[in-house]
């Protein structure tokens, strides 16, 4: 990386910290180069506006969403497993940032009712989040995982309103065992729709399925 | 009301509006003296400061809450009929409050990780509105229209999710359809904890339902 790119990288990394604890819209180029020792004029040089600068942070925590949570999902096995692996992974990085708060969540309280750029980036993030459930969810009627009959828009409204529930109840209610309660939820709602073929795979004793798994 | 009173009155009305909109956060005595015509020292002749002004506001949301949800549902007969009027109740105070947002959850976003006496006076209303519900949940279980091994805080935590779900999809996303997926979700949630005789009195036709119910 040249000089130039890794300072931006830099500042984006801080802003990103910024933004998730005093939200996107607490975010200025005057706190921002405060926090990085260096002068407003030099945060303007990598980021033209306020505005740009938060539609990067935006994209940056999508980069990092998709790195940590979507990425690895397709690892596994098309259907239920990826399924899983997508909702676990989501859950897992929920719990990850309850010290700071999911860029996703605060910013849909924070921009539900002011239109613009930085609303319509978080917007065509979170979209493209659940674009990816839905296909996921798609793909598992496909191989015969969900039954024929589910409405997949029905299953991405109930898993993403499982993790919203999450996040109040740690974040702001301070409940523990919630990451536990959104398991269990998880797989009773993921029961719902399940093939009778599907119920009696995952009935397997836990000693087949390690054996089944990679060394 | 004297006329102290109805000045209050008047001034909490506009406040719990910008409230409303503009997040608990957003509000000023300055903001709400412009609003209301007065001088600043007129409001803060009524409410001490702005802690106290905030604290109000929040107080008078949960009572409107309770008047437009808790209070009919409490007609209804203990059990599924009342926890359903209490799911029917809050879901349509979210669709109601779309254009402005509910302060229970635009709140928990905006006081998650600010301590203080405006944090705690919001946890305290959302914590009394989730221990009715708790409350309806074990009721449900007594009477015999849920399963006995049902756990009320597991439903308790979906029947939050759901509707922070529908809050998050109207308002943010904008999709249309959100509350009959919430109804419909209600419906399929409530079933895996439902006992038999209480699923077979559901499947009464319509017609036998209405006239049952006064004229």
């Amino acid at each position: 990386m040249r000089k130039g790119e890794l300072t931006r990288t830099a500042i984006l990394a801080v802003a990103l910290d910024l933004a998730s604890r005093e939200g996107i819209e607490g975010l200025t180029i005057g706190l921002l180069a405060e926090k990085m020792g260096m002068s407003k004029s030099g945060v303007f040089s990598h980021f033209g506006s306020r505005e740009d600068l938060q539609i990067a942070v935006v994209k940056q925590y999508h980069d990092r969403f998709e790195q940590a949570v979507f990425y690895p999902s397709l690892q596994k096995a098309r259907g239920l497993p990826r399924l899983r692996a997508m909702f676990e992974g989501w859950i897992k990085r929920v719990s990850v940032e309850l010290a700071s708060g999911c860029i996703y969540i605060s910013g849909a309280v924070e921009y539900d009712d002011k239109p613009g750029p930085v609303r319509d980036a978080l917007i065509a993030i979170v979209k493209e989040w659940r674009e990816a459930l839905l296909k996921c969810v798609r793909l598992s009627i496909e191989v015969g995982d969900l039954k024929e009959n589910t409405d997949p828009l029905q299953v991405v409204y109930e898993l993403n309103a499982l993790v919203l529930g999450l996040h109040h109840d740690t974040r702001f209610l301070q409940i523990p065992g919630s990451i536990e309660r959104a398991q269990l939820s998880f797989e009773r709602l993921i029961q719902n729709y399940q093939t009778t073929e599907s119920l009696a795979t995952k009935k397997l004793p836990p000693a087949t399925k390690k054996a089944a798994q990679p060394l």
